[in-house]
């Protein structure tokens, strides 16, 4: 149950009826706070009566009850108003939601040693994009693969911060884990195949750092925003959404199939920004640019995207990424395609620098 | 297999060899003829040596073996070469292909009597589209529902295009109805739930005319494309490829799940244009504009999108049905799209007209 | 809506009380009418009072409104009892029904010539089985495939009903074709890719014929009910429902997955009797018996099994084809479980010849 | 890769034969010894010839390098025969394993109370079963759902155990709480939703205890063993695998699709017990008699049936549990099944008590 309350309220008044909200036997959370005031009710308000509400202050509004059984994800909570999350980064705090440019994460599937995640993300820099990724502990479906370097990978990625400003997003995917991971990152991912792993988000919930939810592999939308839920309702209110494909009956000739139709869905039912990861989604590198610009233009927030150095030599996931050379190209093309769209970055990947990016693929052994 | 022909080879030489090639025990087709000639050998050639066919000239550039088991649908078989095709309408020859401007198809569901398919034809032809669709027979899951007006609704479809000079695109579910629809129609479609109707598919090749694939609820890529070849291999060479949304798992917020990266897929794989159908993808008409973009900048050769001049009485599909407003609406934002991708119309869009939209929208009752 | 008449109505007032109806403007139709006679009302009865029609008569015991979509079909329709399809052959009359002994139909995937068929046909009628199956047009996803031999294989299936006594099950592909094959066949089969092939369906539902109505690849299980409701509606009761294996997210090792629990499902919706094939769902001969068994104790009304007298050298659908060798041992295995649940027969598999198959496994070559 | 050792061969030879093996750089387990000793050499194996280790010793028989990417999960290293899982419980060793009885799991979703749990667990005694089931710790997509009573609940068990003798099983969900959940359960469950979780499969492996792998909702059969081999990579070969439906395009009538065919798939690729959940597969109490019978016939080896005091005030999953008195019917129906199928217990569900089963879903209110 939301209470919206009128624009040009005095503040003391909002306070007043906060804390005649108090009265009731649920938690009052102050929702969104620009223009408008929105007061949000949790727990079980179906013996509360929307009039009794209504007649604390003539500077109500509104009384509306949430019907989505994903109350604080839904858009009805925040009455409509998007939400964003601002991260903060070397180079200066950059911010995910529908009213910014487009913001882009790129990096190998894994951090393989320092050389190569650092001129990765000198090239990724270079293209103008704010974020590198680049896992720690890798989620693979045999035991005998490799793992990732764990702990000491989280130290090469805060290196490649050092020497580049960029941010980092690297995933987590044992409780255990969740202090050392957000000490390090900007961002810190739960993966599809965590994406119920309940305790994992309740403990996501709780460091406060942004999350990003990636999408399960079967998971119905529903499923995936009750998933968001766990992490908000834990009071953590800094939650990406990625689409990475989904499982279907047609895999022989892409890994998942990428379901762009989520972005507008999404809108009509949350205030959550949006990301989408062509490389997992597709599973091979050629693919990647074609559904990069179909996910501009369907409104993507942000993209995450596979860049290895030397994608024939990864440890992991080698045939989804592209070499610098091709992302530099690639953001390139989609410099003009984000500016069409509104969604265009000041420095707008112009300063891309294929030279770098080839003198990358060409040098850097892994 | 194929047989390359040299650039600038006399035309009497290629003769000789297509003569010589008749030798063999298979079929002998002129593939491509632009700057190059290529012939195709179609049948079983395992046992035809490729020095074989080499020595027969030095004008042969190469002999290749097709390896995909769609052969005449294949990339390959054209040696990489894409195909188009060009429908006559009244308006002039249309063609759908990837060097060509984006084709727009639109219309309603279902034909249901002349004002309303003679008023939508003549919003969809305001808007720069080029052909009304509209079903006469329809493929419904229920016995009790609407099933369409048939063959009266052929002669309806036809008044629309004397009306506008727009092309017709409509389906055929029957063999028996085969010569009628083809009749009438310029483009004949075959639906999702007859992709695999072989008989359909035999009959659509005996026609020779253009024939509009849509892809099965879940069909492979591989058996679209091998359905595909059941027209190609009869004969007909007009085949544009629809995707309309698979079936997935999560049902609850689209209707099916649009699978956009068909494109880059098909492009690696076949010669044949491509459609997209946001409208059935989705199933919801406020998703449509969205899709739409998003399979603009994939690279999609043309769409179809289900419009109606009043959705909430259609009767069928009325949920995924513009209004005519919506629809004008629609088609001014991507002009400008689809130009940024180079695949802008001459009259492109921009004599659109809101007023008529909108005095259909409000007068027309259905 | 039905109305259901009173125990013992004399037969002049059930008159009576049909004569009255017809006075709406639906249809009326006699269900079920051992014990109890139910009449069915078709159409919109929106507008008719349950009330106005209790009125009629003090012999009526119940005016029940049908909520399925599918209305013939439903369970509600028969007031709970299920219905059975008689099909006369030379061997007798075989019925397939929830209270009748468990049917078997074998035999090869496609009609490849008079040996192979009668051979199969002789050891297929050896172990007790009641039906012959063998495709004359087959559905293949390549047109470069085998097609089947057509009219030319009805004959064939002709014959081995002479040398054998079963009853034939072939399918039809074409609305064009089913005159001849509903001359011949004693059980017209409608496979999983035309489950939706509408103009199919009511051309089996204007023969009169039992129709074997296949389970679509991705068909829901109301779908699959609303097609067999175009048969009913077109005035033919007799249809079997036949799973065959969904498609899901897995083929690594089935070809599709049988949905079992279909049984149970349908017990709750439908009076149609149901069959089971292993051989499709499966794919793989090597899982036939033991999903043959799951399926008795599931309660099936009978079985299709692919039996071929050399699988190797099968034109069609040999991996999942039993050696006649092991179809006689499955046959000897399963004749106690049918007894176990009450559903043998009285032959009961029990001169079931294994020299016989041995022998046609050694010596039919095809 | 394997080695194969003669039978009869001296134990001291064996014992040189292994010390040999220790001198490449790979792991060494003994596999088998009944009969025959197998020994498994793990680890990069391809630099390693067959016939260098065949010339070790003249009592080898054989050396076969294992195909599948689950090593020590696949049928080929143990050479065909079957493993099994040995359970300590009061009541007894309770063994799961293909040439063993049919064992059989029940209990509410959740444990709610102790009156609930050891009345349960006294009507799962009293029909021959031999484990309770209850989750402590419940995945539930809704944050704002009953989440189980945690550490208090695994008390509970552990009561319901002193009270019957029955072993008890109990999922897991959180590498922290792995300890805890050892400590009491005998059989620790990892649930479909973990089934990638890829932390706790590690520490699964680590405790040593027996371990109920659930397949994941989407879950290859490929990948379900690759998870498997995680718990087996890290020393601890006591897996059972429960298959409990996977999601299919259908989710009308049942809440997943039980895929029985997993049963003789399994056979052939791995040694390892199986279960099947028809609760959970299908969702509905009502379809879970015919589909326990299915499994029974199928050949598995293990059940898992929900059974509450009170379904309709279950505080999770109520729909698709039996009541006592349904649970007591429906052991009896499959105590002669179980017996058909030579997996009949000594006790046999004979003590049946429907007495009991009655007084306690007429008295025990939750």
């Amino acid at each position: 149950m939301i209470v919206v309350i009128k624009s040009q309220t005095p503040a003391s008044e909002v306070q007043r009826i906060i804390q005649e909200l108090h009265r009731y036997p649920v938690t009052v959370e102050k929702v969104v706070s620009n223009d408008k005031a929105v007061i949000g009710l949790l727990g079980d308000t179906t013996a509360i009566g929307r009039e009794n509400i209504q007649q604390i202050s003539p500077f109500i509004e509104q009384v509306v009850r949430v019907k989505q059984p994903f109350k604080r994800a839904s858009l009805e909570y925040r009455y409509g108003e998007p939400s964003e999350v601002a991260v903060p980064t070397p180079n200066g705090v950059v911010t995910f939601g529908q009213n910014h440019p487009l913001v882009v994460v790129a990096g190998p599937c894994s951090v393989e040693n320092e050389e190569m995640i650092v001129a990765t993300a000198q090239v990724v820099k270079a293209t103008g994009a704010q974020f590198i990724r680049g896992g720690a502990y890798k989620p693979r479906s045999s035991p005998y693969a490799f793992q990732g370097h764990g702990e000491s990978a989280l130290g090469l990625l805060a290196l490649a911060r050092e020497a580049t400003g960029l941010g980092i997003i690297t995933e987590v995917m044992d409780t255990a884990d969740m202090e050392k991971v957000a000490a390090v990152a900007d961002v810190v991912q739960i993966g599809a195949r965590n994406m119920q792993n309940f305790s994992l988000l309740k403990k996501a919930g709780a460091t406060g750092k942004p999350i990003l939810l990636k999408r399960g592999l079967s998971a119905t939308i529903e499923e995936w925003l009750m998933a968001a839920e766990y992490i908000l309702a834990a009071g953590n209110p800094n939650v990406i959404l990625c689409e990475r494909g989904i499982r279907s009956f047609d895999k022989q000739y892409t890994r998942n199939t990428l379901d762009l139709s989520v972005i507008p869905v999404l809108r009509t039912l949350t205030h959550l920004p949006i990301m989408i990861d062509p490389s997992h989604a597709t599973g091979y590198s050629q693919y990647v640019p074609t559904m990069t610009k179909a996910a501009i233009a369907a409104g993507t927030d942000s993209l995450m995207i596979e860049v290895h150095p030397n994608p024939a030599k990864a440890l992991s996931d080698g045939p989804q990424s592209l070499t610098p050379g091709d992302f530099v190209e690639l953001m390139q093309e989609i410099a003009p395609l984000a500016q069409f769209f509104g969604r265009g970055t000041k420095s707008a990947f112009t300063n891309a620098t294929p030279n770098l990016a080839a003198k990358i693929s060409s040098t850097v052994g892994v």
